[in-house]
């Protein structure tokens, strides 16, 4: 499960736009990456037009972004609306999903209109699973503006709102036409935010890549800093590796369950907290930890490689610690996790630098890891 | 737009089952057709086996056939959950889908569950979308229990909830693994729900088979007292025309439209009334009316067409003249419909017996039809 093609190597010199393609079959496209893509006019050629495009923001990415993008499309639609949901993940939910369906009703949105996904993971989601049902499919474009949205959520046609149950519980694959990641958004970006996104960058390392796993620590102060070629390869290199797994797998029938590297534990913890309390991304950095430890724990990896890990994180300004919700409430909140069968939750474990495996594990040693991290 | 094969010669003198094959490349799937589906053990092989499958219905189909689909699912599933929604088209909504997706979670249902649809069409739309949406997307089979479940809704991969704001507006195009039509389900059919069911039945006339509709003229006093061998042939003919049209257009991109003829002034009637005031069949025998008056006043049908189609729906017991909501709230619940482009209404009209076009109308024209069949 090594991605091909180490392009890491052809660390970018200038910033000129990148195109990641994901193939797909009909449902194939590209993600683009550079700095001041909503200002190109070359950004928006090949879309359809329609007489309706719609900007789903958040009241918090809107007063940055959304006007530009507004300006942006005018050319091209007939009208461009906006409609801006509440911000976090508190409110990934139907009754946010709904505003949109009301407001593109009120409005006499067609079958034709284009949604625009203009922030983060919720926005992204939520407007992709709104676009997935409204009028049973409308085309939509993602826009992320946050670095977690660029390298992971944005890409691969995951869409969803979260259920009372269980997060991600609701939801559909459906693949937008375009990802569009412009880095100069990255700028606006809260430090706890970027820190978040990073937790999604580290991840591709052990699942996939060892080389970047190197990179990434080698690189890790000038990504704080968000240093624009830094960040540029880093989203460069990680849509890649996930346009390679889903271009395989886009139903997550097997392979890109890897891609959850972090996130059974990290799911847990969000859940238990209560959707918002933690950032998604500092669910999953603590989640890494705790899965590197449950590898080094069955044997699959040597204790050094948690070391490593941890040292990462810590490093990315991620919590390494969970909180302390009980063993049980952690077990049974993962044993609602997508990736469960038969009640058997399958963690996404580490067996060698660069591939991942999905296998279940004895509660003992869950409890343990449990332990060892959390509280 | 003639489907080929007018089969209906081929008038069935056993009910040994019959199977229509709907082809949609990795998503084909077969309808099966015959008395008695339901206690056939052959009727559940090659569907997949899981260690939960969960049957879906409503509290007034449910006492009667629930128990027969349990014990025919208990030697193949771990586990065979029971869900009971509330019954019509009122609730079909998404606090009864919510209550899928709630018990679902409670028990534990994975990737893997299977989901059984047993009901008419409010419980395949609903069960359809919950089956595309849980956890993004499990297996599910239609056991429709209605006659128009049988002839149109259970077929094609059309999943929905309604809106406040429209009928059928969230959803999903979301194919199941098989339709069970067990023609023995339809004795227990009220009288007005078999007739609402015959509204389905007779659209295929008009819009893809001439001869067709001479037969359902010749037959409707043997469809209207449920002989066995009428039901088959017209359950039969009018799936080998929807898996006909719905095998070239699955996403309904163009001649899928087709299908709903009499649907847009129908689905007025329904929202424009309350959602369960009227019986969707009800709605589409109306709606055909003035679908057909429409083609007469726009010139693509003589005069002789009109009183036809007047003289076969008051047959089959349906209604003729529409509630008098206004032609300007006719037009105004219209324009919403998912057809519509740009906020100009497009009608399925009849060209020639057997062809369906879809165009738009002027207003006066839509207006003339409506003074001429409500109120």
């Amino acid at each position: 499960m090594t991605a091909p093609d180490p392009s890491f190597v052809s660390f970018p010199t200038r910033l000129a736009p990148i195109t990641v393609p994901i193939a797909l079959g009909d449902r194939s496209y590209d993600i683009r990456i550079g700095a001041g893509l909503l200002d190109d006019p070359a950004t928006w050629q090949g879309l359809p037009r329609a007489s309706l495009a719609t900007i789903v923001s958040n009241v918090t990415v809107a007063p940055l972004y959304a006007e530009r993008l507004a300006a942006a499309l005018a050319p091209h639609y007939g009208r461009v609306l906006r409609i801006d949901l509440p911000d976090g993940e508190a409110h990934k939910d139907w009754q946010t999903l709904d505003l949109i369906f009301d407001r593109l009703l009120a409005e006499g949105a067609d079958r034709k209109t284009v949604l625009f996904a203009l922030g983060g993971g919720v926005v992204g989601d939520v407007t992709g699973f709104a676009a997935a049902s409204y009028m049973r499919g409308v085309p939509f474009v993602q826009v992320p503006t946050t670095l977690l949205a660029q390298v992971d959520s944005s890409v691969g046609g995951k869409t969803a709102i979260n259920h009372p149950r269980g997060k991600n519980m609701i939801g559909a694959f459906y693949q937008p036409l375009r990802v569009l990641c412009d880095l100069g958004v990255l700028g606006t970006l809260s430090d706890r935010e970027l820190s978040a996104g990073l937790a999604e960058v580290i991840k591709y390392g052990p699942i996939a890549d060892e080389a970047f796993l190197g990179w990434i620590e080698d690189n890790l102060a000038a990504l704080l800093a968000r240093d624009p070629r830094a960040l540029a390869h880093a989203v460069r290199r990680s849509c890649e590796i996930k346009a390679w797994v889903v271009g395989q797998d886009e139903r997550e029938s097997g392979l890109r369950a890897i891609l959850n590297f972090g996130h059974t534990f990290g799911h847990a913890i969000e859940a238990g907290l209560g959707y918002g309390e933690w950032l998604h991304g500092e669910g999953v950095g603590c989640g890494m930890v705790m899965a590197s430890d449950l590898s080094v724990r069955l044997g699959l990896m040597p204790p050094a490689f948690l070391d490593r890990m941890v040292r990462i994180v810590e490093r990315a300004r991620l919590p390494v610690r969970g909180p302390a919700l009980g063993a049980d409430r952690y077990l049974e909140l993962m044993r609602i996790d997508k990736k469960s069968e038969g009640g058997e939750i399958r963690f996404v474990l580490i067996e060698s630098l660069g591939r991942a495996v999905m296998r279940p594990a004895p509660d003992e040693a869950v409890r343990a890891t449990l332990a060892a991290h959390t509280g």
